[in-house]
């Protein structure tokens, strides 16, 4: 069957990916290693994505702000934990002047810093460092921060979107009085996490508190949304941590009690990234390229005039300018709706094919018959094909334009009951030993794309220490790694897989991203 | 005279600036040397400001897109002119990994880069290698993007929001098929930041190209916007840069034309940045702190009960929460109204001076007795005071509803038309010799607040080369610079003040940030 990317899913996972990314125009590989170029289409889903979150992270009481780039590299020694889990591979700002030696631009020996610098590759030791300054009494908490900010991490293994040297994100900080509110602060935002996921992206996630061994470096409880990818992967999608009074302590962050006492805060942190569109993509992309949930289509519909360098092409054109203008009255979502007309000097069929890979929800195609008779033929991206025929539907334009918001709701609401229906039945959860486990996923390779294994959920004991790192050790064997204990559970647990002691609750276990 | 602040304009103009910034939210000196942090009150500012730019940069068809943090040092090197301009002081990373050396987090020496990369002072070199890659033919022309992005630039000496080390900003870069393409998109954009200036910061600029002395490195023509401060200063508040084809010739950037000829693409960048922050205190502050124009102020109207901690209180605040829920629900420019209700537990009258310094457009100020009335009492920041007094006006409720929408345009408009007074009648224009102009601006210490001077309007016959570097050594021994030649000139120019040659327009003079 022909399709319009040259590899498939199923043939080569990692390749379709890529080719996604580069056939829907999402973004490109830099000459910075291990640094994309997010392209205006790519772009445009991630500002849909901010827009939807950073109304949530208003309407929940939190203020955006802005912090430096850089951050002092004793500032990072501060919190050990944290350091040992971020200290080893970041940019660090070492010089600041270039000059000409020998007609060669150079960096300037004589223009070392005193102390280096570090491109953040999180902020909650310079966020904290204002916090001590600016938190006195009870009655300066809560603080509820939040930044939009680019962040660098150097990451040995980089992948357009999943990890990446440089990315954007959110990350929020907050301060507290107490566990308790800090607590419910971390929660919160996990909820506008699964949100955002569910209801904007239409990716289903599992929510729940990761294990130990995964907390974000000086956490005391870390938070995730996870998602299930095309090929049984999981991707954890947004994390919320609780911080406790870790980073309070090794940054003397403390606040006068009602009753005159000086304690500690309790702080948390909050953030997702670009790497959401590669969940997008591998959550809702087929072998034709990109299907996009239209609350993040940066076109929901994009009409297709049929030109062809004659004189019917007039008619046609305003018959579509029309069409526009009917649509850019019309809302979906709450929201104006989002179409385009696409009058590029392009082929049709191109046009057509462009637009399919980059995943625009609804296509129309407009002739000079159509035009003639008021009629417009529309293609479903998400119902593209029936078997190896393109599906499209004729309307009268009055009854299309009566119809597209619905069509737009429905195509989202497709989007998201066919990624939960996969997320809902690809999780194993009879398999009741370690070795059953083992014997499921089978021997990993490198690139392992032997057919689709999602998930396995199972008892567990909670088992932490050196007895977890052994645990660990032996799922890494395997590639497969604690994903999170999802939130509320009902089912009492049997024995833990791991321990064979009494379970406490189950845990969800996967190859990961 | 007792006012908010504790520095007047008069008194002091840079102490002043600096108590403006601090005491009003704005912003606050970061650990990091030159990097401020933005604190919620001016991100909202800057928030309101980017919104406003960002519409008008899409509805002249241009699209957002991201491209990386870092340029390659090589990447520099290509432009020469460019180089000399930018390559003195900037963030240079050297290493990629931090590690622990006895017992000390250190720059671990194994992790050195191969090429050292910049943190982008700007972003043409790196924006210019992916054009080179993406145009081929006359048809991908023209590329029109736009990026959201910080910019490190090592400064000397920084000033909140006017020269900070890191700051944040958009950029334009476009590329066109010719010379007339390019040149109208510089001057569109620059019309666009008039507007944006003038229409949404109240802020009138004068509007016009900027000597050779003072283009931007690497461009054939630079145009400015430059706005008067308080002190007489110009602060030049957004560029638009026509750069011929000397950028596309140094990397490479051509397509292929309709008669098949390979051609180099003529390219733009354009930019404004956080800076503009700093243009609207200078702009509209006094002596009591910020005015914001309600255009860009994140709370035009802030209600202040007035609380005893008794129990009228709950009537106070019943009536605000209702007061709140009216002006949610009306619209002032085109756009849902911004009002806040302050249920902070501080006094009334701190409450009062806090909105005061942070420029908020209307203070309502409400006690138990308004509360019975169904009255409010109204103080508008532009009208302040009358003498010592402070002016507030009583309204009944339903009448200031009614009314609110055309106070808030009446304060921008009377903020605007404050700012265009000074702008006009500080311009000398009868200053026909550069003796003259000397003896008017006097000589010039390092921290000169002596009075207001405004700004010198002068023929000149446009001297370039050497001839145009001599004078402007000499202006620069009086602190003074060339700021643009304004456009639209009708009035036929006399001799140039500075060769005494017939003069073919009028330029402008003065101190400058």
């Amino acid at each position: 069957m022909q399709r319009a990317l040259n590899v498939s899913r199923e043939q080569n996972f990692p390749e379709w990916y890529q080719a996604v990314v580069d056939q829907a125009d999402l973004a490109e590989n830099s000459p910075v290693r291990g640094c994309m170029i997010i392209k205006p289409w790519g772009y445009g889903v991630w500002e849909l994505i901010q827009s939807a979150l950073d109304r949530r992270i208003r309407e929940t009481g939190h203020e955006n702000c802005y912090f430096p780039l850089f951050i002092p590299l004793s500032f990072l020694a501060q919190e050990a934990s944290h350091v040992e889990g971020f200290a080893k591979e970041m940019a660090v700002v070492t010089h600041h002047r270039l000059k000409t030696i020998d007609g060669k631009l150079m960096v300037d020996p004589d223009s070392a810093l005193e102390e280096p610098l570090v491109v953040r590759p999180t902020s909650e030791t310079i966020i904290g460092d204002a916090f001590r300054r600016w938190i006195n009494s009870w009655r300066d908490l809560p603080i509820l921060l939040n930044q939009w900010a680019n962040v660098v991490r150097w990451e040995m293994r980089t992948r357009m979107f999943l990890r990446t040297t440089e990315f954007l994100w959110q990350e929020g900080h907050t301060a507290h009085v107490g566990e308790a509110d800090a607590m419910q602060e971390t929660l919160k935002m996990l909820e506008v996490y699964r949100e955002l996921a569910e209801d904007i992206l239409a990716m289903p996630v599992a929510v729940g508190e990761k294990p130990e061994n995964e907390r974000f470096p000086g956490a005391v409880s870390t938070f995730s949304i996870e998602a299930m990818m095309q090929d049984g992967k999981a991707l954890q999608a947004g994390t919320s941590h609780y911080l406790g009074t870790n980073f309070s302590r090794a940054q003397n962050i403390r606040y006068q009690s009602a009753s005159g006492e000086l304690e500690y805060c309790h702080t948390t942190s909050w953030g997702v990234s670009t790497r959401l569109i590669g969940g997008v993509i591998m959550t809702h992309g087929d072998d034709d390229g990109l299907r996009l949930p239209p609350r993040i289509a940066p076109h929901q519909v994009v009409i297709v005039p049929m030109l062809r360098e004659k004189p019917e092409d007039a008619a046609v054109l305003a018959f579509c300018d029309e069409l526009k203008n009917d649509l850019d009255s019309l809302s979906a979502f709450q929201a104006p709706l989002r179409a385009h007309l696409d009058r590029k000097s392009t082929r049709a069929a191109n046009k057509r094919w462009d637009w399919v890979r980059r995943g625009a929800p609804i296509l129309l195609e407009i002739g000079p018959r159509d035009a003639a008779n008021g009629v417009v033929t529309l293609i479903r991206r998400d119902r593209l094909r029936d078997g190896d025929r393109i599906v499209s539907t004729a309307f009268p334009r009055r009854e299309f334009l009566a119809q597209v918001s619905a069509i737009l709701v429905d195509i989202q609401g497709n989007l998201f009951h066919e990624a939960k229906t996969r997320l809902e039945s690809n999780i194993r959860n009879d398999l009741a030993t370690f070795e059953a486990i083992a014997e499921y996923f089978g021997a990993a390779s490198e690139d392992d794309n032997s057919g689709f294994k999602g998930w396995v959920r199972a008892p567990w004991a909670r088992p932490d220490g050196a007895e977890l790192e052994q645990i660990d050790a032996r799922l890494k064997g395997l590639k497969l790694s604690l994903r999170n204990v999802p939130q509320g559970q009902t089912r009492p647990a049997g024995r833990c897989v791991f321990t064979g002691r009494e379970a406490v609750e189950d845990i969800l276990i996967a190859r990961a991203y």
